[in-house]
C-alpha cells in the first residue's frame, strides 16, 4: 500500500537522570514524523527496561547495549526495524554507537560535541563521508527561526560585508562545585567522559558553530584565555576567545559556566558595513536589525515578511511563543523531511538540508583543540586548524 | 502484560488550513503520552482521507465525521479503541460532538469557547457533570508555568487580598476586512459557526478565564463597551470591560482584534495589599513580583525555588524558553496524566487536575451572554450572571 | 546695550521638604534661560527664609507671602524686576497667586492641575484669555521628546485615523494608609488642600492630558469607576475610565495609586487604521511603531530622522538618556523661548509653543468634575462637558 | 554678611559646534550651586564673543583665550572672580589650561580623557596632587546612581569576590568615513588633536575606567586586538581586550565606533563567587541582582532602600527617568558640593568625593599606552604598567 509510515527511532542513552534524552524525545516525537520505537537507553540493563516501561514501549525493543539494538533490529524485517538511531549519551560515548549505526545502515542523530577527542572526530568525520546515510549533529541554536533569518540576512547581504561578531554565552550553574552533587556536573566536568575541554566542550562549541553558522564566514585565528574559577575543578569552567575571521572580520567569544545568577541566554550580534543584527536566546522570537540612520526594526517569528529559512521552521503564527523544544524540534523535523524525500525519490528543499552536521562537528571538535592549544600559549594568535 | 499503552486519540477537524488542529497534534504528541490513531478531520470526506495520509494514519481509522468515528470505533476492540476524542472545529461544531464523545465513553478534550451559544453550554454543562469520562477545555493559557506559578503565589497570599486585576489581550489581525481572504477571518466573524460574539468570544473569553484563574476571585459586575470599528463587519472586533469581583476588586479587562500590529501579547497584572504580579506572553518564561519597599523580583520558570504547580508544568532547565505549544502540552499532558493514574487506580496529583474544564466552559459562555447584555445596555453595571 | 538678558524667575512654594518645587528649580535653570532670583518659598517667613539661604538668593528677594513678593518686585525696576512666577503650591493656592500674578504683569508657570475646583479654573481661564502675559501648566509628560515625536506622526497620518487609545499611569506609593507619616500623602489625600479627587486629580489629569495631546482628538464621553481601596482614605486612590472621543475612537484611561510595587510607568499605546504607537516612561526615549504587515520600527530620542517637534526638545544624540528632568525642562524651555522671541518682535516657532496653557488646565479640571459624576452615576455614560 | 555665593565657572572651549560644552553647562547650572560667569569658548575671539552673547553673559567676562580668561579674572576681587575653570576642549587643548588654571588658583573640571598623551598625564598628576585645589576628570559613566549602588555593593561583598568583568562600549557612529563632513568626527580621528588612539581613546577609557570604579579592583595584565575597520581612517575604531585583575579575575573589554546601528549603551557586568550584577545606560536606572538560587532582584534608582552612594546622586523618586545630564549633574554637584564644605571648613561627606579625579586620568592615560602596546605585540600578556 502507498501510505507514508512514520520514521522509527532507537535511542541510545536518555535514560532516568538524563536531560536531554527527554528533550530529543520532545522534539523528535512534537511533529508527528518520527516515532520512538526501541531504545538502548542506559549501559545498566535493568535501567533500560525501567526506561522503556516508563516510555511505554514495547519490550521487546528495549536494549542493554547498542551493539544489542543494532543487531536485533537488523535481524528485523526492513519495514519494522528502526530507521534512525539517535545517540544522547555523554560525550564518551558518540564515536563508537555513531560509527556502528553508520556502518550498519541507520540514519543517526548525535547530541553535541561530536565526540570524546579531535582523532575520534576526524575519524567519523570519514566514516559520515563514506555513508549514504544521513547524518545529524543538534546544534540546537541553529534551529531557531529567527537564527535562520538572521543567517539568510547576512548571506542576502542585509547588512553588508561582516566586520565584527560577538557572542556570549553565559551560565552560572557551576560558580560553585557541584560535581559530588549533580550527575550534569559530575560528568561534564569529568574529562574522561566529557573531553578535555569543560566549559568550551560543552557550549563554547555552542557559541562558536552559532558564530560561523549565523556569520557565514569561517574563524581563520584565535587568541584564547580560558580559566578555572573555581578552585577542585580539573577543566576550565570560564574564557575568552579574540577571534579573526577569514575575511578579517573580528570576533569576541565568550563562554562561562561560573556567570553565577546567569541561565542560559546565549546571544549573537553581528555587524557589518551597513547595519547589525541581534539576537538572544531569552528573545527568541525576536531579530533586532539595528540601521545607523533609521529607525530600527524589529523581525518577530511566525509574521508573513521573512525569508524562507525561517518560514520553514516555524509552527505558528506571530506572538505565539515557540522556543528551545522547537529549535530542536527543527532539527529533527528537517532530518525528517530530507529522509521522506530522499525515501519518496524525490529532491529535500535546501531550507531542510540546512541541520548542522559532519562539518559542524569536526569544526566543533577543532574548535576545542585550537582553543586549548591557544589558551595554553604565550603568543597570541592562533590559527585555527582542521582538518577534513 | 502489565505494560501500560500509549492513550489513543482522534481528532475531529483540524484538516488542511486549520490553525490550532496543528496545534493540538504537537501539543498532544510532544510528550509520548498520547498518539494520534484515529480522526474525522474534515466534514468533506476526501479532505478528512487527504489529512490523514498526510499524518501517515491508518486509512481505515480515517472517518469522514465524528459520527462516523465514533460508530466505529465503538465496534473495535477497547484495546485498539481511541480513548480520546479531540474537537478542534469551528465553535458551531463543539458542542454535538462534544456530547456524543461524553455520553459514548470517550474522554474530550474541546477547543475554546465551550460552544456555539450559551444554552449548548448549559446543556453540555449537565452532561459532563453526569458522565464519569474526563472532559478538558483548552484554554492555553492556564498552561504556562509561570501562569501557574503566579496562581499559586496569590493563593498563598504572597501578594495579600486582591485589589486590583488588569487584564488584556490586543490583538491587530482583524485591523482591515481580511474576511474574503483568509479561512480563519471568515468563520471567526461569522455570528453562524463564531457565535454571536467576535472578539470577545475569541480572545475576551481567554483573558476572562485567565483573569479567574490567576486572582482566584469570580467576577461579580461588569461594565462593558464593545464596538465594531472596522466597517462591514457583522460582529465586535473590539472592547473593553470594567469589573467588581465578589470581593469588591476592581478589573479592567481589553480585548481587540484591530490593535493593528499587535500579535498576541496577552498580559496580566494582579495588585494586592502588599504586592503585585505581572505576567506577558511575550516573555512568558518571567513572572515579576513588585514589591513596594524591596526590589522587585524575577521569578523564572525552571528554576528550583518555584512551587509544585509550576514544577508539574516545565520540561526544560531555567533559560532554555518554553513556549506556547508547551502551555498547550501542559494542559494535555495533566489530562492525561490524570486518565493514566485513574486507568491505574490512583489519586491523580492536584496539580495534574489543574486543567480547565467544564466550569471554565460555562463561565466563558455565560461571558460572552453577560458582555454582549451590558455592552447594550445603558445601565453602567450588569450582574455575572451564571447557571450551573 | 543690546546684550539679551537671562529671563528672572521667581517662585512661590517649594520650601523645605516639598517635592515638586525642586525639579521646577532643576528645570528652569538647566538650559541657561532663566535665573532663580526670588521666592515666597513658604507661608511661614522663617522657613521661606531659609530656602533663600540654602538657594544662596539675595535675601532682600526672599519674601514671605506671594502677596509680598509682587507688590515689592513691582516696586523694583524693571530690568530687576521678575519675570516669571513659578507656582509650586499644594493645588489650594493656585488660583490666587496664579491671578494675581498675571493681573500684575508677569509671566505665570503653574503646577498642575490648575486650581483646586472647577470654578476657579473657569476664572482663572477667563484671565489668562485677557492677559497678554504667558501661562504655562506644567503638564511633564508632554514635554518628552519621544511624546511629541508620537503626537507629530499621528498629526501627520502615520497610523491612519485613530481608532483606540490607551492610557494607564500606575503608581503603588498610597498603597497604605501613609498619610500620618508623608507630607506628599498627607496634602494630596486632604480634599481642603487637593480638590475633591484624589488619584484622578493628581495622576488621572496627567493621563487624560497626555492622551489628548497626543492623540489630537477630544473625549466626548465617559463611564468612570473610581474607589477607595485603603480604609479611611477619604478620597479616590483607584480608578478606570471608559471612553468615546469625538470622532469616535475608545478608550481606555486607568491610574491608580494603589498598585503595590507600581512606581511611576506612565504608558500610552494609539492604535489606527494603519498602524499603532506606543510610548511609557520607563524607557522614554524610545517610541515604537507597530505595523501589522512588516517589522515594527524603533524610533529613538536624539537620532536624526525624527520630526521638529522632538528636534527642538533633546540635548544630547542619541544613546544618551535624557528624562523626567529634561522633559520639565523643555516646557520651561519652550517657554522661555517664546518670551524671548517675543521681546525681540521675533514669531516663536510653532514647536516653541506647543506647551501646555490654559486650554490643558480648563479641560483637566473638567474632566475632575466629570469622572467624579460619573462615577457617582448609575448611567453608562456621561457626555465629557466643559465650558471655556 | 554670612549668606553663601553660588561657585562662579568659567568654560574653556565649548563654543559653536560643540557637543560636550553645552552637556558640560546644563550639568553644572541645574541644581542651581554653580553659575556660568566667565568664558574662553574659542581660540576664534569673534566665535568666543558669540558664544558668550548665545550664553547671555556679560561681555567683559568673555575671552579670547584660556590664558586672557586666566589673567583678567586673577585681576579681579575675589569676590567677583570665578572659582572653578571647566576644560571642555579637544584633548591637545588639556594639559595647558588645566596646568595653569590649577596653578593659579582655580578649580578644574576637566573632560576626559586627561591629556593629549601619556608624557602630559603624568605630569599634569603631579601638578594635581602638589596643589591644594580640586581636579576633577569628567568621566560621565560614574555618576549614575545605580552605578554608584553597583559599586557600593559589591565593595559592601554583596556578590563575593570578583571573577569575572565583562564591558563593553559599542558605537555605530563612524560606521563610515565621516570625517569630512562631521566636526566631532574630524578631531576624534586626528591623531594630533586626539592622541594616538581612536575609539580606544574616546570611548575605551571610558570602559576601563567604569570596570575599575566599579569592581573595585585594578587590572594586572591585557591582551588587546584594535583595529581600522574603515578604510583611511588613521587611528583604531574597534577592538577587544581580554583583562585579568590583581585578583585574577577575568575581564572582557570591548569597544567600538563601527558597530553600525548601536548608539551608546556602556553596559557592565560584574560576577562575583555568589552573584552578579548587571547595569546599562539603556536602562540605567535600574540594576539587576543575579542570583544562582532565588529570584533576581531589580534595583531601581530613587527607591528606598538604596545605600548612601546612590542616595547622594538623585533628585527624583523612582520612576522619574534620570538620564545622562544628571549623571554628568551628579559630578559636577559632587564637585561644588565638596568646594562649599571645605569653604565652610567642614569635612565633605566621602559620598561627596566620589568623583573622578587625578588617579582615574593617569590611569586612563596609562590605559591607551598599554592597549596601543599591547595590540601591536605577538604576545599574549602585556602587563598593565603606570606611574604616579
Amino acid at each position: 500500500m502507498a501510505t507514508q509510515k512514520k520514521l522509527k527511532m532507537g535511542m541510545v542513552g536518555g535514560g532516568p537522570g538524563a536531560f536531554i534524552g527527554a528533550i530529543h524525545r520532545n522534539a523528535a516525537l512534537m511533529d508527528g514524523l518520527i516515532e520512538l520505537t526501541a531504545g538502548a537507553f542506559s549501559g545498566n540493563p535493568e535501567k533500560s527496561k525501567q526506561a522503556g516501561e516508563d516510555l511505554m514501549l514495547d519490550p521487546s525493543r528495549v536494549y542493554s547495549s547498542y551493539d544489542e539494538m543494532i543487531s536485533k533490529e537488523l535481524a528485523l524485517p526492513e519495514s519494522e526495524r528502526i530507521d534512525i538511531i539517535s545517540i544522547v549519551t555523554p560525550n564518551n560515548v558518540h564515536f563508537d554507537p555513531a560509527k556502528k549505526a553508520l556502518e550498519n545502515g541507520f540514519h543517526v542523530v548525535l547530541d553535541k560535541p561530536m565526540t570524546l577527542n579531535y582523532d575520534e572526530a576526524k575519524e567519523l568525520y570519514k566514516i559520515i563521508k563514506k555513508t549514504d546515510k544521513l547524518f545529524c549533529l543538534t546544534h540546537t541554536y541553529t534551529g531557531y527561526p529567527m537564527i535562520k533569518q538572521m543567517k539568510q540576512m547576512i548571506a542576502d547581504g542585509a547588512i553588508g560585508e561582516v566586520r565584527k561578531v560577538y557572542v556570549e554565552y553565559p551560565q552560572g550553574w557551576l560558580h560553585k562545585l557541584l560535581e559530588y552533587e549533580n550527575k550534569q556536573a559530575e560528568w561534564r566536568t569529568d574529562p574522561a567522559r566529557n573531553g578535555k575541554a569543560g566549559c568550551f566542550g560543552d557550549i563554547g562549541t555552542h557559541a562558536f558553530n552559532l558564530a560561523e553558522y549565523v556569520a557565514g564566514i569561517k574563524v581563520a585565528k584565535i587568541c584564547a584565555d580560558l580559566d578555572i574559577k573555581v578552585d577542585g575543578r580539573p577543566i576550565d569552567d570560564d574564557g575568552a576567545v579574540l577571534m579573526r575571521f577569514e575575511n578579517n572580520a573580528s570576533g569576541i567569544l565568550t563562554a562561562s559556566q561560573i556567570d553565577a545568577g546567569c541561565e542560559n541566554n546565549l546571544k549573537i550580534r553581528v555587524f557589518g558595513e551597513k547595519a547589525g543584527l541581534e539576537w538572544q536566546q531569552e528573545d527568541n522570537n525576536t531579530l533586532r536589525l539595528r540601521w545607523p540612520d533609521k529607525p530600527d526594526e524589529i523581525y518577530r517569528a511566525g509574521t508573513g515578511y521573512l525569508g524562507s529559512l525561517a518560514n520553514e521552521n516555524i509552527r505558528t503564527p506571530a506572538g505565539h511563543p515557540e522556543g528551545y523544544i522547537e529549535a530542536f524540534a527543527n532539527i529533527y523535523r528537517n532530518f525528517a523531511r530530507c529522509i521522506y524525500a530522499l525515501r519518496k525519490g524525490e529532491e529535500p528543499k535546501p531550507e531542510w538540508w540546512d541541520f548542522p552536521g559532519a562539518e559542524d562537528g569536526i569544526r566543533g571538535m577543532a574548535f576545542i583543540e585550537n582553543v586549548l592549544k591557544s589558551s595554553a600559549s604565550d603568543k597570541k594568535w592562533t590559527p585555527f586548524e582542521v582538518e577534513y
